[in-house]
């Protein structure tokens, strides 16, 4: 891996040093040679050139909504002379290129993405999950799902909806119904949009305990926390100081709850109960006693 | 903080002298008192039986889509006698209670969620930026935003869209528009349902890179990549052993570079280019000698 760099600010004979040691130009595309729908002043002179003086001038951009084709026009449209489509490598050209020659797709690819991604698979032969129309009433209970869809592409897609996210979801994890996204999914869409981290009321959070002691000035040495779920229940009950009970009628097992104890991880071992109980009903003898 | 309990199987005396010992018993509700419609057997009892021999009885639910008053009709439709209102504490009553009680929000919060957080937003009295009807044709560009908007609050809502998305974003931001949104948002999100892990194609990733050389037999010590981006061009470029240049005129500024080539992490550093241009079109001098 290189980088690290100086920073050096080109300058004259730097310039030309650095185009003599170089055969190879990769661009940037949009805040490089253009800006919307404006050329970047210069720059349609410059890729000219490169190209003049022998040199071998590429295009990688992350943008996957359009296919090569139209970023050939949108050059020509720009003022940039013969920029081959061959020249273009998009993410959504470079994710079918993928399917195909990489991973080697023997199926379907199901899609959360654009036109520009559609197109760029169906070139190259990789065969794509159609998305019925969605009737009237479905849900993410009863949307149907395709048993060829061997793979998951996720691009930029302004039509995104949670019945993609759950359609998606099921196809990885290879699914037919999900009850697996949470508040904790949109969460994490949020905080990578905004690059800021959210502040979590639920359950593993101690704030619902606070809320609860608050109104009800609970001792929590005097406290019991009975749940399902190891790193939500058992989790929160450890971070609120409260003696904690898994009971086994819900999600997590046994098997799960030691692997935590005998985790070497500090933050795994709070998702350790104290105790385990086949199910509340266990309580019933001692209390009718 | 509690926790790296033992999971000791609770059985005979132990359950009794755990009863006598606890003041407050705090249950989640589904997997632990029911399962979807169906009372776990003999959990109505046991909740019965600690209220009569003096115990606090709390539910502590991370689910948001019902208001309490729901709640309250489903344990008594279980046959669970006399759990009240104020003995239930939801993800999404706490949610209210927070952005009342310890935000103190003066103005308005945007909600992703459905009709349970709504409900308990409203009852204590927390105002919610209403959801404008989606006039046909509105885009995330035109899609108006409320003034008034303080905080946002995201829950489980099947009716998640990128617009919301989008709009949350704006919000948090506190811009008008955003172009910020991108596949790592959405990928975000299904890396969080699914637990799994997502292959990155485009730039950072060398898989771009890897696809020109394929075709066309780079050399990467000749090759020479110019971006307008420090945390995906520039990156992009050091991963794939590029000479690396920042054009200024795009997203990332002289500063930031600075910033990265100073910082003391490595996987900052490499965010870091080789040289800084004003503009591609500093290349045009050498280029016409």
């Amino acid at each position: 891996m290189a980088g690290g760099g100086g920073c050096v600010m080109l300058r004259g004979a730097q310039i030309r040093d650095l185009l003599d040691a170089k055969h190879n130009v990769l661009f940037d595309c949009d805040g490089v040679v253009w800006n919307g729908e404006t050329a970047v002043t210069g720059a349609p002179e410059v890729v000219s050139l490169l190209k003049q003086r022998g040199k071998r001038v590429f295009f990688v951009t992350n943008n996957c909504t359009r296919p090569r084709e139209n970023y050939v026009q949108k050059f020509s449209r720009l003022g940039f002379a013969d920029v081959a489509e061959e020249e273009i490598f998009s993410s959504a050209y470079c994710s079918a290129a993928y399917l195909r020659d990489v991973a080697r797709l023997q199926g379907k690819v199901y899609v959360i993405g654009c036109g520009g991604v559609m197109k760029e698979l169906r070139d190259a032969g990789v065969p794509v999950a159609e998305e019925g129309d969605a009737e009237p009433g479905a849900s993410i209970y009863t949307c149907p799902l395709d048993p060829d869809v061997k793979a998951v592409l996720v691009g930029y897609d302004e039509n995104f909806t949670f019945m993609k996210l759950a359609k998606a979801c099921c196809y990885l994890l290879r699914i037919l119904r999900t009850g697996r996204i949470g508040s904790g999914s949109l969460t994490a869409a949020l905080e990578t949009a905004s690059s800021r981290k959210a502040t979590v009321i639920g359950k593993p959070s101690r704030f619902m305990f606070d809320c609860i002691a608050s109104q009800f000035g609970l001792d929590p040495a005097r406290s019991l926390m009975i749940g399902d779920r190891l790193e939500t229940d058992v989790l929160f009950g450890s971070n609120c100081g409260l003696t904690t009970v898994l009971t086994l009628t819900g999600v997590s097992t046994l098997q799960e709850a030691l692997a935590f104890r005998d985790s070497q991880e500090p933050q795994q071992k709070h998702c350790a109960p104290d105790y385990v109980m086949e199910s509340v009903a266990d309580f019933l003898q001692a209390l009718e006693e």
